[in-house]
């Protein structure tokens, strides 16, 4: 088997870049070790930047999402009993974020690859690329008992954080850089309407909060939990006790419970491995660097580097700008330390944490005192949350 | 011995509060330990928020420093061997700040308490205040000898960190909050023209540093070193190499080295206690808290505890107003807990931690990097460094 650019994985990293890819005539194979039906089962977030939501009008997939995404120009953060809306639209000149579910996204990429007959491998196992540092890579793999060879240009690692695409890179070769912090989410999805229009962030002395949704009629909340926490141990009707009891009251008091669909209790963790490339293998999104969740950057971050990939190999394919192939990491970068920085801060902002001292905590409280009571301040949130532009290549 | 406002301590803000009161026509007596030479001799820092230069100016103390104060309307952030300006003037909608040495204002306030015949002792032994709960609070203090009894109305503890009036709240009345950063800064004093028209904050794998400056022709500089560094081990040479190699190229290459006139090492703290009142007694500025020097907040603080007290006072003996007086703690701490925010964020932004992860680094470059491309983000800077507003009383 040959193709142009090998993908690994079968997420919406992998085939958002497999699509734009394929419309601009450059052939691409995708492998997956799981089946379509485990990838769409995943939960996830779906708060999509501005930028993504363009890049999936250029992939030719946002016809769905326009139609039923929810446009959101703004998102609030509450504290000490109030709610401080910040102006997504006013403060960044008309930017916004679409509210729709990673699982809709994936379906719809999933769709389109189906439509234009390109290949897409479920199920394979034992996926390993080769040859990364010659002019010609190839990756094996099993399928149904064979082994398989795919010969390819390039090999683009979409394989998420536990992927075999990171790990094929010499160990001295990277730098990882970490953060693992001491709490994680506990998120519940019921079918409920949502208790406001735009997502609530919420700071309290018990811990974070968020009321967060999927649609007009699905709901996802998050309260923020110890690690030693089990998922068992929280009723439906705990968790909606203890949400109550972090967010103001006038949302407590409007909130619509209901039995929950799905709860799980999620770490949180900042990574980044650099650089993010290896020879002809390119490490894409979660492969190359995790977000905790607070601000909604994870999905957003994998389509800031389908961007810069997509237009380093169309330039490499289409202008012969082969030099630009080096200099994918350093542009992917640039705009993922930002918002590796913006997802640190809001975390370390809204969360408790345990061995925090009472001055800890007065900074968090001065910092949103002033965040609420200066444009600049809010601003600053409000043109990271909507996402920063995408670095140019150059 | 009687007046209407015993104020303990001569430094520059109980002498700024006693100007202010006694243009308002309401009676004060500074007491003072050390003698007015020494008050004078000690070395701090010289940048003047809008707000303090303002009041000195309504203390009619303000001739000299706008004859001889340099106005500055920008600072810089210097980071990566590069050198970013933030427009205070343009970004905050033309407030700039004054540098002018506390030592001069200083002098300048005694000058004029002396001109209005107003009373200072110094070199007063063993102050204590008295029956701070009650409606005739009093303090005692030996001078030359004697014991003496000074009736008032009330007590303003302006006598900074060390000093009797925090010491003579029950420590159950307050809660104290705290910050020790593991690191000093290193200040050289030096007759030599300052390298640059603006001050410069620099970020450097190596530590902090500050150009900064006194006049003209008088400069101060300083480099961020460990605890256990000792001041002698520094001699003049050593000083300038580390600070040169701290800064950018070309700010290393035009910094015109000298004989140090003064040289030390000053440990920075964060610290606040609450509430900044009890009973009758006000503490005010270095008494109540402390910030690291980083954005130059100490003496503002002091400034813009003294106009809080400044209204609530004239507002209790001029207008009736008593039930203020209530409120000086809550409209003084409103304030100083965003200044402490600033102090701490921009230690935090620019120090280096010696257990410094690699992740926490890369922060400290991904913000900087995310506020030399945002407005919105230096806007932050500059508001909070040229002061923001002071928080009317209700």
């Amino acid at each position: 088997m040959k193709t142009q650019v090998a993908i690994i994985g079968a997420g919406p990293s992998g085939l958002l870049l497999g699509q734009l890819l394929a419309r601009q005539g450059i052939d691409n194979v995708i492998l997956e070790r799981r089946s379509g039906e485990y990838v769409l089962s995943r939960i996830r977030a779906g708060v999509l930047e501005q930028g993504m939501v363009d890049l999936l009008r250029e992939a030719g997939v946002a016809e769905r999402m326009d139609a039923e995404g929810m446009v959101h120009d703004g998102v609030e953060l509450a504290f000490d009993n109030r709610r401080v809306r910040v102006d997504l639209a006013g403060l960044t000149g008309g930017k916004t974020v679409m509210v729709y579910g990673q699982t809709e996204v994936t379906r719809d990429l999933m769709e389109a690859r189906q439509a234009i007959g390109a290949t897409t491998l479920y199920e394979v196992d034992d996926v390993q690329p080769h040859g990364l540092q010659s002019e010609t890579p190839y990756v094996t793999f099993e399928k149904d008992g064979e082994t398989h060879r795919l010969d390819c240009d390039y090999v683009a690692g979409c394989d998420g954080f536990h992927g075999i695409s990171r790990q094929s890179i010499p160990a001295d070769r990277i730098k990882t850089f970490e953060r693992v912090y001491p709490f994680g989410w506990l998120g519940l999805l019921a079918d409920t309407p949502p208790v406001a229009d735009e997502l609530i962030y919420a700071r309290h002395d018990r811990g974070f909060a968020l009321c967060s949704m999927r649609s007009a009629t699905r709901s996802r909340y998050y309260v923020q939990v110890g690690l030693d926490e089990k998922v068992e141990d929280w009723s439906d009707a705990r968790f909606w006790e203890e949400l109550k009891r972090r967010v103001p009251e006038d949302v407590a008091d409007s909130l619509v419970t209901g039995p929950s669909i799905e709860k799980s209790i999620a770490p949180l963790r900042s990574f980044v491995v650099e650089p993010m490339q290896y020879g002809r293998l390119f490490l894409v999104g979660d492969a190359a660097h995790i977000v905790p969740p607070t601000g909604a950057k994870g999905l957003n971050l994998a389509a800031s580097d389908v961007n810069a990939l997509y237009r380093v190999l169309v330039a490499a394919y289409r202008e012969g700008r082969t030099e630009l192939i080096s200099r994918y990491s350093e542009v992917a970068l640039k705009r993922i330390w930002k918002a590796e920085r913006f997802s640190w801060w809001m975390t370390s902002l809204l969360h408790k944490f345990s061995d925090q001292e009472d001055f800890a905590t007065r900074m968090q409280q001065a910092e949103l005192d002033y965040l609420a009571s200066s444009t600049a301040g809010l601003t600053t949130i409000a043109e990271n949350y909507v996402g920063l532009p995408y670095e140019p290549l150059r």
